[in-house]
């Protein structure tokens, strides 16, 4: 099965790049909850090219179409189904990659598994398009969450080279969270920002690109939720976090760093709070303990490949003669996915976080 | 849910660490699969403490009894079930625990999740005991994939600040995988080996503890494995190497790495060897490309936090009066889990790729 | 979870009565699948209204857009999504339904269930114009069972007190099928369909409805489909059938009547064919033994209740009032849903059979 | 998959006749639960052979050991695993069926299913004694259910072509329910259970057997429960029933005679009640309405076929030589199957009742 997820939230994807259109169905969402377009439209919005000069120039207007699911700015438990019309296409900028595989993209590896017979215009279903469905069906998502007190935000912590802080893994909040999610090119600090767009125009001037890793952080879940073995909150999020192109890699609180410790510095005293609440002083768990969160935020980092489409020349092998020959890829392509990635992040998590929270009964 | 896996092969874990038994059901499994039990019995043999200096020296038999599923060392096509009865537990060990959650452990997390219902002793269903079944049945899919070509091998990349060198992506192969995946400590330099002892052993006699990566690699996999979205090779193996105790990050290829790259550093390009097949000269995108297989070795690295018990004193809380306690744990504990868990890694990879095949009709 | 279903193909089905449109994700097809429009647009005629006297005068265009997963006529692999807009609805027929439910509609429990924000008009995701997207499905998953042999034709066996003979279920073959799945309202007798029209004209006079049974039948099918216990073909076909609105009864072979029978009666005793080929001379088993077919063709029945929209005055409540009222309710209305049903129960059939189809390897 | 069910809670079945033993896990229970062995203890009893005369002499001690999941009497939410030995087994009663199939029952298919793999020792995986763990199962979510005020209870309603009066659809309540789910022959009338048991003696006089129908209700179930289109409770019901060997045919409320009656005949008036709850006069659609329930009994029976194994010679095949043979199948078997099974579809709907309400947030 490729592209439906989730056992309470179930969340069915579909289109191709140059087809008619993408969109997405979401499935067992609770009745009665009030969704805000605008809000919804803002996140399309910060994922959208061409809101910065980051991402690509290629217009996309995304804007989503409800055909079921809604009524008077309410869920009606039905399934919610949004479809965003393809538009500004040049599927020209592809005719000279259908034999030809795009090396770092899923074209040879897509070759085989559909025996040709896959959409391949503008990489078809494997399309980084296909995450804006993704960010309307999290921002749903999000705004459930929000009226149960839990909030999703991201930043971009590096950018090829260049990184910025993390999160303080024990002292993120509300505040903060609600500060990034809104913002197109969210950072904790903003001359961090500036080199990571240096970075980026740089590659982009190389005919080149970079990756980068997106940080997400979720406050607000009561503790408990999750579940032990393959129902941990790291295993569901994780299971929808590879569902984004271009991630390779994800890891929750110290991750792979914590590889590097001892118990002694990576386990996180437990204290008890003036209001007799319980918390641990600092958060290398990431606020998730044998798959279930302990209440502390919970913190995800997602690695992002750098963009495969690059205008250098490169090697690759042509199909069907099976001779090898010199790739050119056209067309206008982010110089580094993860800026752009970093809403669809969210709205990963929080699918993600409603699933386990409707599961929880 | 919590201990239920899988789309083709489904698998059901069950036990707890002092209970009567833990165990595991595999349904869908093919039928006249021939299973050597030995060679069952030598994976469980590597998971299991003792056979290791640097692994606990409490004692498990874990000797699987086969209550169905098996006839005349073959499969019926039934679910497999098979029970390892529960001996050697001292539950005293763990008398003092019940109220005092350990720092880093699953306590304070399932203490909420269950209102206190959960059977703690020992971890209960959290245990690392419980991936002895997880063992078991991977070895089973193992035999199944080998038959069809595929072998799959993990090595101790690292074990806390030691490590060493990474398996060469592309050039990986079944006779080193299978010089491996049989071995209890297995590194690809006897050298670093050494080492890591040394390093695992400093913190056992500091009364601490170490994480450590595991590195997996499988090769003889059809190109056109998995499935876009949802549904790849990397969701798949990502949400049962997850279900593992103590993995905090899963990266795929060059991983985190590859943020730092730039793409015409990161696309690997794409060549026709002489008998015709398409390969890649390098495999930075570990095998996988859009979710699916492209013929190369698949590389999965799986990071492990420090052993949680560890015999220094720590800070913790008293879950009833809610005052703040110092915390001695006692009992027999891995220095470094992460040896015990190289074959435990190759399990999961083992049932997560059957599970990918069986779906390939 | 409602509208999401399957296992290796997954259809996800949306819409509302009267809402934007309805439709339906399927996920899990082949690629390279030729799909012949036309022969969709027969299917989907063959339940719409107006083709038949016996059937509502609401006109529905029901011509679904191909929104992804099809290329130059054949699946792409990527999910197939199609859309049909709600075009001629009168919302005000259902005006005064909102507060006093339909007597045998879901109104009352979907109330409870959704809080009163579900979409009433029309019956909202309850109507039975949310079977459109389920012959659309049905119809494409038709196409690839045709192409490897699988055939699936249905007539209406009653309506009301009337009925007509049964299939002969060791004697039913692909020819009678297929001049059976191409017709509005299929009988095996003209005749008796008289006698059915006449019987649902006098309930329509009379401001009533009747109900009917459907029986489908299926041959082709590999000896050796499906699974024991709860993946077995009863359990697939009878968890996707009594998701068609109005059917409260699923048996297969001699059904409910083999109840009835002394085992020397029911058992069907097995024969070798000249071609020494195993069959059965009688077929009480319908076609499935254990939950897996035998090789004899597939028998199905569904029974529809009497349409609940009838013209004459009934009893009923105001929900917010909790006072006793008396409804009227206005409105075009089936007079026997279970004629239009025919083809949704092949469609229903189709989907359940591909399913298990791609899940054997 | 076979033998894997559920969603909110998960059952896996597991074990053959002759094997070592069969057992059930079952995961997503609720944590605190108590359980009454002794009540789980009688369930099993009820679906014992040996405690009437109309069920086979082979003795089955079916004695459960719990081997995780419970603790000092309660469920600690990890999942709970039974394991039942078997015992008295004659496998020499099977030695000559192994290549000639018996006529109703699985062999044929499995044969084809498994390629001979199959342990058909007494059926292997497809034996009725597989209902077992699922009364196991069934009694544990009967427990649970209980504490939320949720009533199961089941008759015989026939046996061959003797049957007695249904359930008042309408008034079924706690009362009559508790008075049926304890014995092991419960009808509503004790004269016609007298007739039942000559009915199915004359039949195991005459070397044959008799089917018969079981009648199930369940009260206490808040309006409500339950989803449109494919996960209603019908769905959800009949894909666990149709797992229970022998069933052929599920209808729900007045289900196939619905479909002789008008809509007029068929709708059940709402009423209010003087305390202001809703309900229906009368209850045809058997407490459910667009999958859900509308407050009043949910009503569902299950028709089985007669036990194939008869002592009369039967026609068949042989599976290699591909000739004609008469079988004469020996060893002791139920004369009707229908008897021993009220337990067990009482244990189906317990689970899928739970599943349900498990699902509700």
């Amino acid at each position: 099965m490729s592209s439906t997820w989730g056992n309470q939230i179930k969340i069915s994807v579909f289109g191709e790049s140059h087809g008619a259109g993408i969109g997405v169905v979401l499935d067992g969402l609770p009745a009665g909850a009030p969704v805000d377009m605008d809000a919804v439209l803002l996140q399309m919005a910060r994922r959208a090219p061409g809101n910065d000069p980051a991402a690509t120039r290629r217009r996309e207007a995304d804007m989503p179409e409800i055909l079921s699911g809604m009524q008077n700015g309410r869920t009606t438990g039905a399934p919610l189904a949004a479809l965003i019309r393809n538009g500004d296409t040049r599927s020209q900028d592809y005719a000279n990659l259908s034999l030809v595989p795009r090396p770092g993209h899923s074209d040879l590896a897509a070759f085989f598994r559909y025996d040709g017979w896959n959409d391949i215009r503008g990489g078809g279903h494997f399309s980084g398009r296909l995450t804006a469905p993704i960010v309307f069906a999290g921002s749903v998502c999000r705004q459930i969450l929000s009226a149960r007190g839990v909030t999703v935000g991201a930043h971009l912590l590096s950018a090829g080279t260049v990184s910025e802080e993390p999160f303080d893994p024990a002292a993120v909040n509300k505040e903060l969270l609600d500060s990034l999610n809104c913002r197109p090119f969210p950072t904790l600090n903003e001359e961090a920002k500036q080199r990571m767009r240096d970075e980026i125009e740089r590659a982009r001037m190389d005919c080149d690109s970079v990756g980068g890793v997106v940080e997400c952080a979720a406050v607000g879940l009561a503790p408990g939720t999750g579940n032990p073995m393959f129902g941990g909150v790291e295993n569901v999020l994780a299971s929808i976090l590879f569902g984004i192109p271009a991630v390779k890699g994800v890891e929750f609180g110290a991750g792979f760093a914590a590889a590097k410790l001892r118990g002694s510095e990576n386990n996180d005293p437990f204290r008890v709070a003036a209001d007799g609440r319980f918390f641990s002083e600092t958060n290398r768990h990431g606020g998730i303990l044998g798959g279930i969160t302990s209440g502390m935020p919970v913190i995800v980092r997602a690695a992002f490949k750098p963009t495969p489409s690059i205008a250098k020349p490169q090697r690759s092998v042509e199909l069907v003669g099976r001779t090898e020959e010199e790739l050119v890829i056209r067309g206008r392509h982010d110089a580094c996915v993860a800026v752009r990635a970093v809403p669809v992040v969210e709205a990963a998590v929080c699918i993600g976080l409603l699933d386990l929270l409707q599961g929880r009964c």
